[in-house]
């Protein structure tokens, strides 16, 4: 059994309406010193897998579905856990 | 200028209707080994402000606004960077 963590963010250069949205609401609440936010995903995956499968098969589930390759870049982190 | 990283992830026992979605939709794609998914945020701000204080800013902004204490846990990263 895995546990891997796909984190996702958006490539520079590409707007980020909400992290615009979150730097006007901590401007609003007085944090004038927050000059830029940028909001992406940490997904958290259980995965029942083998060892020299697991890495290919995160890859293609960022490629396919968890990541947008053309606005996000993406990386994860896998960590071999004990079942429950 | 610091740039701080905010996780925000739902708490145990939240439903997480998202990484439901994202679960369904990885078994339709023929991943059937993925058995959980949960789905939180990763915001990144650049912040003006001094050693002595950032860690405290942080915090209130994360009790404020960037995570919901009802059905969050949120952990921060705090680097300090040359102001570009």
């Amino acid at each position: 059994m895995f546990k891997v963590k796909v984190y996702t963010t958006l490539k520079a250069g590409v707007l980020d309406p909400q992290g615009s949205a979150v730097t006007n609401s901590l401007h609003h609440l007085g944090y004038e010193g927050v000059e830029d936010v940028r909001i992406g995903k940490v997904m958290t995956l259980t995965i029942n897998s083998t060892e020299d499968k697991i890495e290919e098969l995160v890859k293609e589930m960022c490629e396919k579905l968890l990541a947008n390759p053309v606005i996000e870049d993406y990386r994860y982190e896998i960590e071999e856990v004990v079942a429950q």
